[in-house]
């Protein structure tokens, strides 16, 4: 049960945005822009680079919504999101790709832990300035949402079936607050 | 120098939200909404979370710029911030708020931490859920910031001084996006 008195049975983040819509709103406008908008970075890796964060936050219900939303916007390609779970450094991702994780590894940790080292590296591998602020911002938000859903205990499924529309909603239509979702 | 190219001699968040407005907008409306939108807790309650926050992860430009609107706002009983900044438990703060700043340093840890024994003693000492909510959103709120602002190594004053007109302008007009602040 969630620590505080939020609607039953509504997994995650969207029991706490019902409960506060009024900054619930700039969360999910956050999550659309970071994770749909423009950026040279395709939605498949922004999802990688959310299902990494959370997964080393140990937030599993931000892990398995985000790996459903990747998985599902990857298709044939599905199987990189487990190969990313099991161990990121032997996964079969781009050598930039895994140079960004390694970045949104560090973040995770504490933003001080990135060095000049990082950032040449990936830059080596063709990492612009865009791909390398996106990758901090969406690594330093899922910092954020693993910290909200997990520190008033929200609803988390344990069955992993349940997270396979949510994914696929998230892949189909973005980031949208839940009461609009429902009239989708 | 920051790690990516933002506009120079402009501090911490303000030049990352210049060099990604559109997620930028998302940021300060929802330190805004939190920070100064309707809540149980005063603004200054809030920014003491939000500076305790960023103390405990070593983010100097935010611990300084909110430490700073917190004294703007508190005022004669300024000196309470510097209280918080070197022992939490021996500031001069009611019970309750020192309930919800150890629930704050949890979720600055990892949400997990935060345990129903900790919800509990809150309450006990008069938190409402809504106390409860906005303690956890704002410390993983600030998470992020903390993150955003070292991961990308923002420009950081290392004088003192320099945060007291900033801490002014966050007390008086609140959370503003950089060019519309010009305007003020």
């Amino acid at each position: 049960m969630a620590h505080i008195n939020v609607p039953e049975n509504v997994p995650g983040i969207r029991s706490l945005v019902m409960f506060r819509p009024d900054a619930g709103q700039h969360l999910y406008q956050l999550a659309q822009v970071l994770l749909r908008g423009e950026s040279p970075l395709t939605p498949a890796e922004r999802e990688l680079i959310a299902t990494y964060v959370s997964h080393r936050n140990g937030c599993v219900f931000c892990t398995n919504s985000h790996a459903a939303a990747a998985r599902s916007l990857l298709q044939n390609d599905a199987p990189i999101v487990d190969a990313l779970l099991a161990d990121m450094e032997t996964a079969p991702l781009s050598e930039k790709l895994k140079a960004l994780l390694r970045i949104a590894g560090k973040v995770q940790v504490l933003g001080k832990e990135v060095q000049q080292d990082d950032i040449d590296a990936a830059k080596q591998l063709g990492a612009t300035d865009r791909d390398l602020h996106d990758t901090v911002l969406i690594a330093a938000t899922f910092s954020m949402f693993n910290r909200y859903v997990d520190g008033l205990a929200s609803l988390t499924p344990q069955d992993p079936a349940a997270y396979e529309p949510m994914g696929k909603r998230m892949a189909e239509f973005g980031y949208v607050m839940p009461e609009q979702a429902a009239r989708v």
